[in-house]
């Protein structure tokens, strides 16, 4: 009998049902679809998957795998190395995993954040066989209270046929009450949902499903990946600082208060980095209503900033996550984590009139962002979240560094080699050279005002001239159809997105950066 | 005095409004911003903006111009004549206009339809300085009563300084009571809508402003213009059938009921089409929430199919016209006209859980979508609501028929030469050839079933060959970046898709279509 047995499964009958990751993961079957806890590395299913993959040593073994976003603990790695997954849904981040989609040999559904349930709910795609869900504790009612992430964990533990719950003792009892459980119902008798602000509380503390269900449970202590931002440098405090002016001089037209609206961030280095640079502003209870909650939401309420954040998973680096989680009673009573599908609900986006910031993987001259594919074919993560704010927000603003690759990629391009999202869908570009709002205005005019403030040289020489040639063919949206992707190509055939008559001159683009802050 | 003056204009005060186009049309300034009535040729203002086109001969007169969505009696044209228009904002359909923004001459900036009033009531774009409603009638309070549309005409004659009415003695004043007003409240104070079934009415019968703000009141006798649409052909039929015959499967897997969910449909020959063919399948007690009702709602009313119709407008051909609006008593109880805010909400259309069915120009082997840019350059028409509903629906169609120009082009191509709607929000792709459904499917597996299922011979042996070729360069969407737009430059260079070594065999064409269906 395990120490923490009484406080970590409060009704008697599931202590029974501890058993071993091998054991548990003996209820998976090939061919089943499973659906994991864990959402941007946090709170993810972290034994079990890889009972599962030493498994597939010895047998065939496939399943279609769901989770709320990205894992961590390499789960994706191994299972995908173990030759176990067939099918992967709805968003992932790992190396190998994309080396395997990107073969083909994996089956990536990249999908809306907020869609992947009602999917399911609805059995438009294929019915959950098993949850494993992470929680800190099952309760007297066999609720299961999640860990560090919601995600889609609720919708997949009510869907599926069995429950294997992976206890984290790492995880301190105090996270209970940090969770908001709230679940739409089925169409066509769904009501409002009566979220109005950031801190609404519309649902449960836990995931309440019939404990018959729960087939296994797992001790471990596994902590949850870092995070793997960088900090802010040079360019993403310039891309903050241009920010932050846009929103000052939005505060001065009286378009915005001084608290803005809640904010929404994307994860990664340039959001994180953007987010902090909240903190030296003239703006005050800023609330955020987002997805992940990285480390700069912490230095946000150190810093007296930020009034109340929600979101569907905490994400912090090492040093961030000791500070936060070993005095989590500090900031508790200022945070919630939903299900994704509230996070991310088109509904509340609208209703709130949300600020979202995304990062781009690249933008064209008309506003068009690609957020996933490498030279148009080779995913790189996937959309995640940022359709559901994009499409739906007050303000959709797509952040990203305006060259890659010491200055052979530019990151704003003729035309992107893959769209997630258009042209009607982005606001504002901003990148370390300056910001281009675009709200209001014709594609031909998009496109003087990305070139003129977000490129830097020589790459805004090489987009003026392909624009005024592609003006003179004509069109609402002008463009040289044959070059349109040649960038691309010749990145691809060359190793740089400059003609050869250009050579980068690094220190002429850090200059028109550095004269641009 | 005009003999329908009591009845028509129920406030005293205003009847000493009442004034000619010309003069109405002198309250309208160079530079000004208009915001007029009038969505999808219905109920838009007539004769004050073709004064204004008048006045223009004699001076210089430039304006922004927003609608609800397409006029009709030659508006866009006249005023684009005149050299009225510096700007277009949300949509139109206009031959004359359209050459115009393609030659660069109006700036136009297309929109989702359900966002334009959220970015005027938050002044993200210039203010209204006048509207211009069509109108049966002005109430006892000075409240507007529409005509055959809302669009944004609410939000734009209580936003606006000033608001000059037409009063359409066409329009029967048995249209009052069809039409239900709501206005959300400001951000951050924004309340659920309270709207859980299409038949819900949530707000009021006529557009509430302070009557003074009238400074013009014209009376007009013309007519909306007539749709344009086609009637069904063999292809149009066999869209719609495959369409029937993929519900019937819904229902007979028990995902969908017999009276299945709300159903949207675009405008157009198409969309019709497809409704029209919902008379002669086993669903029943169907309900629409759309835009635009067109001939085919009135028809599967007539048919005993439809219970009830929501919608912002209503576009009929000039027969079906004269039977509705002579009998429209009939259809009353069973009709609603919404603020296209409300009609194309992303909050309703997710609650709701709506099908969604509009028609693509073109669609690409991964399921992308371009709904407005011929040739990947020259508008067309514009988005329109197909985001609204795409991104939100239950489940979103996009139908075309698979080839267009005899032939020399196939409107599945390797890469959309402009994406609206990207993969993630397009779940079935139908043409006349068959219908792909594309839930839960990876990119590669979605070419495979898209070239079989809706491509005819030659081009599906031409897509066939191409995404044979670029899966051996890998990725998750593969792709010959170099080629992927070669279709479109070859049709323009040699006015033909074809490879020069194909000839296209129509007979070969229609015996695959047939076979088909």
């Amino acid at each position: 009998m395990h120490r923490n047995m009484d406080s970590r499964i409060r009704l008697p009958f599931l202590k029974e049902r501890v058993t071993s990751a091998a054991k548990a993961a003996e209820w998976i079957q090939d061919g089943m679809t499973i659906g994991m806890s864990g959402f941007t590395r946090a709170g993810d299913a972290k034994v079990v998957p890889l009972a599962l993959a030493e498994r597939a040593r010895h047998e065939k073994l496939k399943i279609t795998l769901m989770t709320g976003a990205s894992l961590g603990s390499d789960v994706d790695r191994t299972l995908t190395e173990a030759g176990v997954l067939a099918r992967r849904i709805p968003f992932q981040a790992d190396p190998v995993l994309r080396a395997a989609i990107n073969r083909g040999e994996v089956m990536y559904v990249d999908q809306h954040l907020s869609e992947t349930v009602e999917l399911l709910r609805t059995r438009q795609m294929a019915p959950i066989d098993i949850a494993i869900i992470e929680a800190i504790a099952i309760t007297e009612s066999g609720a299961i209270i999640p860990t560090t992430s919601v995600g889609n964990s609720a919708s997949f533990a009510i869907l599926a046929d069995k429950v294997i719950v992976e206890i984290n003792l790492t995880q301190s009892l105090e996270l209970e009450g940090l969770h908001d459980i709230f679940i739409p119902k089925h169409r066509p008798r769904r009501e409002p949902m009566p979220l109005m602000t950031p801190y609404d509380r519309i649902g449960s503390t836990a995931i309440e499903i019939p404990p018959e269900k729960i087939v296994a449970i797992v001790f471990t202590e596994k902590l949850d990946s870092s995070s793997t931002i960088l900090p802010p440098d040079t360019e993403t405090a310039a891309i903050a600082a241009h920010l932050v002016n846009f929103f000052k001089e939005e505060v001065a037209q009286g378009r915005l208060s001084e608290s803005l609206l809640p904010m929404q961030a994307g994860i990664g280095t340039i959001a994180n980095a953007v987010m902090a640079g909240f903190i030296d502003s003239p703006f005050k209870r800023l609330t955020m209503y987002s997805e992940v909650l990285q480390d700069s939401t912490f230095d946000l309420f150190d810093a007296g900033k930020l009034d109340f954040a929600s979101g569907s998973s905490i994400t912090l680096s090492a040093e961030k996550s000791r500070q936060v989680f070993n005095d989590i009673g500090k900031y508790k009573d200022r945070l919630v984590l939903r299900p994704q599908e509230v996070s991310n609900h088109p509904e509340i986006i609208r209703r709130l009139g949300l600020i979202a910031i995304n990062t781009a993987l690249e933008a064209d001259i008309y506003g068009n962002v690609n957020s996933t594919h490498v030279l148009g074919t080779h995913m790189m993560n996937g959309i995640g979240g940022s359709g559901d704010f994009a499409r739906n927000a007050y303000l959709s603003v797509f952040a990203t560094k305006s060259i890659a690759k010491g200055g052979k990629i530019s990151s704003i391009v003729p035309m992107v080699s893959h769209v997630d999202h258009t042209e009607h869908d982005v606001d504002i570009i901003v990148t370390e050279v300056g910001l281009a709002d675009l709200r209001g205005l014709a594609p031909r005019e998009r496109a003087d005002i990305i070139i003129d403030r977000c490129v830097a040289q020589p790459y805004r020489q090489m987009l003026q001239a392909y624009v005024a040639r592609a003006k003179q063919r004509g069109g609402h949206t002008p463009h040289i159809l044959e070059e349109a992707l040649s960038w691309h190509t010749r990145y691809r055939d060359t190793g740089s997105m400059l003609t050869s008559q250009i050579t980068p001159d690094i220190g002429s683009y850090e200059k028109s950066v550095s004269l641009s802050i």
